[in-house]
């Protein structure tokens, strides 16, 4: 897309002041306790399944900090214990983003000022607004089995008839207030091709989806990359999905999530559509948390 | 209790074998998709309530090693970004311990050798066994109220007529498959009082709870202390409640809950049940993990 | 001192631009080779102190972020090896701050903006510049000793007079090029009385003593607390011997050193003049590192 | 060499007993302060030299665990403040191996055993015992000047010819007591081939080397490599020179060193020894610790 029409985007699909001006929370506004409930009460089955991927200690080249774990005490000596430590925003952890994230003209999302996160955290948009979890229907597009591959390619783009393709194929719609979910296979293609830098090649949406999501109005959107495919071939704008989405929509995105047990499990039970749950830890003035979201048939 | 009856609970009361000899779950295996699929039946209006404390930066009493969080980017200077370590067992951070955290006479649950548990982490029970979460019914047994009182004071016992008590005043039974939380008030204590060492003195259950909890087959036990009374009364056993529960009956602890929001919302609703979601992050060979479960009622 | 007076300071002893516009040593310039071969050669009996607290890894009102200290090989499993994560500003930290810890009036010493300082470390000023090391003459000025106690007691203010006394008690005299060290006592205070914040209340430099260290020309000042007399008794400036010295005079300060067996050796030697060595860690664009100076008598 | 021989050595050069059943410091008892005086003595122009690679953030192949840099206050917010985290042992980290980094048969130096080494520190050969420093006379042999390369190629050995070969150059002759610098050039040939595996392939001594060691009782020895060379061509034994000298010969290794400076440097003063001072921080039961040691010309 040009880079203009992605610009114009911050106004034509703003959602600021939409929920107030005081609003911490943006698009999981849509998630009302109503949209809660009807969410659970699409539970069938009872399985469970995780879509994060393990904590990973090992250095790689998507994953240049990798977390530290060290037993600080045994059951020999003392009792198990451990200690962890995690930098969320790695390209090879699962994590979910707060709106303090990303900036765009000196704002961040509901027009405070970029100034608000500073080195001792955010003031204002903080992942600590999660306390109470994100618990809503979710919808799982798998765009690789869409395309009959195991995995996309790195770079390879994902336009808003995939998204539509897809929502076919599992014979539903994505509403407002729903926790969408796009499948590239990422996974799958590391496990194969070793790993490579995810941070500036990754299979994603395209620019050109955003007024798709803006109309859907979907509550959070996570994906095995980072939602952006890359480069974003959009002149001068390296992430346009994460800029617009969660400066403009106020969208909170989860990045580097595991779909591939989700995928299976949905294959298997027929169904695209489950209970999510998502549970930040309460970090004050954080900029995000690593998660474990579970989906529940 | 006289601590051979305490020590006798580890035959008498032991889960070990129960689920196969290469069981890594313990009681969460009754947690079948049909205690999953029940739970969720129960949701009605949809409000969701966080049952974690905000993790701790701030250096206290019951606090030594506290939660360090350091942000490596802000709006101004590359987008926010932070950093966070944790010690999860510590006695101010909510959290689950692993099966392996605790062993009693060399053995950690289902006779696994203590010795799994080394420098390099849990080859046996570590926390990554809990991928999938934990997504039962939640009972809240709120001795508090039902005593009358804001808080226990630190070290007051908990029996079983308690939890029967609190059963009655909820119109409910604890039964197979719960994850029970059991309220004592503590962090009101503490706003109040201020910190103490929360690891020596601390109000929870006596050991004379122990056969109530495996007649009950609760598959966790949570509490906004340590679930253990402090002392324990028990001579030369120090933590009655976690070393029984853990290691023979594989019932996964969570400590250092704070349950005065989800108080306050189960009054409110006038309903002392609900769905409760625990997603423990993914960490291979770990003894615990931070969370925040989610309650949905 | 009224504060207007101690501002002014800044003005009459002023070093930026002395050793030219683009310096980042300071007064360490002051210590040429001839002034280290000259230390080296006052070496009589090869005797070596340490003036390092070791690194404490428990916390304490006045160590709130103590060191973290894991092994994360045993003999038994992979080789000793371990992990130390160091805050090393922290009060009960022997340490050495880089001249860009400290700003006044928005500049950092030689007139450079603060603003070099940021999230993403000092690009003036910085640690690392203190790479080659500083090796000169040590001289000791024991202030309890002098004064015929243990300990000053916290809060104690030491005069210019108290300096020369000193000096006059050791023989010898300060001049262009030492390190010189102030003991007040503290660590014996503190394992007699405990552990108290040191950071508002610790014996040190009246503010009176600045045109003494600038007419003297030292080249690096430590002490066992901060060097700065707390409360400063100065209205409005927080640590005028930090601001002043650090900013002002370009002055590298050591803080928290434990000089109580360099006092005992001193005493032993009837020496307080001795070669001291100081290698702080070379962290690139830091503001301070943990050190273990010594003193070679 | 052949394994039989190799293992030979820890009986035929041990240094076991020799200074005492309870000696801590191994063969830098051959430091005494007559050795020390000696060495101050030998100064002349007292310039100074680093020995220390920066702490390196960057994660690369030789630098798996990278050192963590956090600024925990900026010039703008609170003072210019950070946070260090560092795995010394790491291939890329100049630092000291304590004697209880290394153990052989259940033994570590003078015959303690291994479980000295716990999850909890080392109760025996902690680097704490270090706190008075190492000052002495040392010796840069360098090899790859000698040879007449700007470095060895990775995997490289060098035998006692060499070393004496180098003596020979340098003008001087190793003797008890000396810390002995052994430069391979491993940074310029990273410089110039970018990084490897400097845990499997490293330029460095030959086993053969190890009689000679013994038989000129260094008191420490470092190198820009791990001072073995990599691999060891000894069968069974991966780290010949780190076994026998940390176990048998109780001398301290230095890893990872930066010898290119003092190379020009020593060229320049056309003197291959110099005072050296290396200041250990004080980590009680610490396997190691990250080191600049100066030499003073």
């Amino acid at each position: 897309m040009a880079t203009g029409d992605v610009l114009a985007f911050h106004d034509t699909l703003s959602n600021w002041g939409r929920w107030g001006a005081d609003d911490q929370l943006g698009a999981l506004n849509l998630i009302t306790p109503e949209v809660t409930a009807a969410a659970a009460a699409t539970v069938r089955t009872g399985r469970t399944v995780s879509c994060a991927r393990p904590l990973d200690t090992r250095p790689a080249v998507d994953n240049p900090h990798p977390v530290a774990h060290h037993m600080i005490g045994t059951a020999t000596e003392g009792g198990g214990a451990d200690y962890i430590a995690v930098s969320p925003h790695g390209f090879a952890t699962s994590h979910i983003d707060a709106l303090c994230h990303i900036f765009h003209e000196g704002r961040i999302y509901n027009g405070y000022p970029a100034e608000a996160v500073t080195a001792h955290g955010a003031t204002q948009l903080g992942i600590h607004h999660l306390r109470s979890g994100i618990v809503t229907r979710g919808v799982l597009l798998d765009i690789a089995a869409v395309r009959g591959v195991d995995a996309l390619e790195p770079g390879e783009p994902i336009y808003p008839e995939d998204l539509e393709a897809a929502e076919e194929a599992a014979r539903l719609r994505v509403h407002a207030g729903d926790a969408l979910l796009v499948r590239t296979g990422r996974w799958r293609w590391r496990a194969e091709h070793g790993p490579w830098d995810a941070g500036t090649l990754a299979a994603g949406l395209d620019a050109s989806c955003l007024p798709w999501l803006r109309q859907r109005d979907v509550a959070t959107l996570g994906s095995d990359c980072v939602s952006d495919v890359l480069p974003s071939r959009v002149e001068g704008v390296v992430m346009p999905i994460h800029t617009v989405v969660i400066v403009a929509l106020g969208v909170h995105l989860m990045d580097n999530l595991d779909l591939d047990a989700l995928a299976e499990a949905c294959a298997g039970e027929q169904r695209w559509e489950f209970l999510l749950t998502v549970a930040p830890l309460v970090l004050r003035r954080g900029t995000a948390s690593p998660v474990n979201p579970i989906a529940v048939f």
